[in-house]
């Protein structure tokens, strides 16, 4: 249970590069972070999952050097879209309309209405909005790998700039935002394996309004 | 297990006003809130729960009179620091320190860094970062729920600025950013309810470089 793993997990700083995260488990992420929720069910973001050593080697370059992006067995890079369009939010629409038996009226106004609001937008303000929508699927990402006992560490500690010129993402229309190295925790070696993990108290971080 | 219910959750559309979550169920749904991670441990969020009748009713009228907010039992609202202030890194460095035996070098030096990067940035940059960081544990929420077969709605359409006055938000140095509220799907009226979940197939959203 995801539950019962709160504690379990942690931000691994050590991975071992001797072990692999099995291709079964990638697969259930991927699947979680496929089914995650995104804003008027856009899914404003790509999902770019990393195996090749010399592209992780050029990317942990430009990540303060970060070791895990290389000891562990996959890295997943989050890439939101650059900005909304009418193109990617009309996709989106039909593709709804193909699946729930046509476009009716409703969803096109619902669409309509959304194109509305963003399409006039800065590209920076629609980037911003798309990569918020990522960091659900990150956190459904973060979850699977806990249920499965799969070890991983978000990362925001990155040049962007350099990430998406590695991964040829500008092309796409994307724009690097996480990165999450999977892999196994080190038996050794890892300064913040065996401390206690900080976190804010229920009554500093909670109100309820009864 | 959460990965057994990423079909069953939906963004369920009404909600039975009848029934409650149960709260050793909320409970759970807000430690998974204050366990998730986010960017150098800061949680620059807060949570609000809220269940209170007025309340809700008034944060509905500034939500597109979205029903679920007063038909569910809880409604979850993430606030964000509006900016990272000195204050508030420092406290959390120090609570770094209480629970983990001291104020190192190291300890110090990563949080005077992280002052030198975000102090001088405008407010806006911090509160969309510290935003980012309450989509994690609102991932982490949506996760807890389906696990505990929770409903939930997670909700970007309202006014923050009349939310924030309404919960006195402003005053606290905080900013809404989602509401979540917390139910039991109703068996009839929700048009969503039956419908089949629409989402990118595994090949539009992932790219594998191996």
């Amino acid at each position: 249970m995801f539950l019962e793993k709160l504690d379990w997990r942690y931000a691994v700083k050590k991975m071992d590069p001797t072990k692999a995260v099995a291709q079964a488990d990638v697969d259930l992420i991927i699947e979680a972070i496929r089914m995650a929720p995104t804003s008027s069910g856009l899914q404003p973001f790509e999902l770019l999952v990393i195996t090749n050593d010399e592209i992780r080697a050029r990317i942990q370059k430009v990540a303060w050097n970060q070791a895990q992006i290389t000891e562990g067995s996959h890295l997943l890079v989050f890439a939101a879209w650059d900005t909304y369009t009418e193109e990617r939010i009309d996709a989106v629409m039909q593709h709804m309309a193909e699946e729930r038996g046509g476009l009716t009226e409703t969803l096109e106004s619902y669409y309509t209405n959304l194109k509305k609001m963003y399409l006039p937008r800065e590209a920076e303000v629609n980037f911003e909005h798309a990569a918020r929508q990522s960091y659900i699927a990150l956190g459904f990402a973060m979850a699977a790998a806990a249920e499965l006992g799969v070890d991983c560490t978000p990362m925001e500690g990155f040049d962007p700039v350099k990430v998406d010129e590695i991964l040829g993402l500008s092309a796409k229309g994307l724009r690097s935002v996480t990165l999450l190295p999977l892999g196994v925790r080190a038996e050794t070696g890892d300064w913040l394996k065996d401390m206690p993990k900080v976190r804010k108290s229920k009554s500093e971080m909670v109100s309820e309004i009864a």
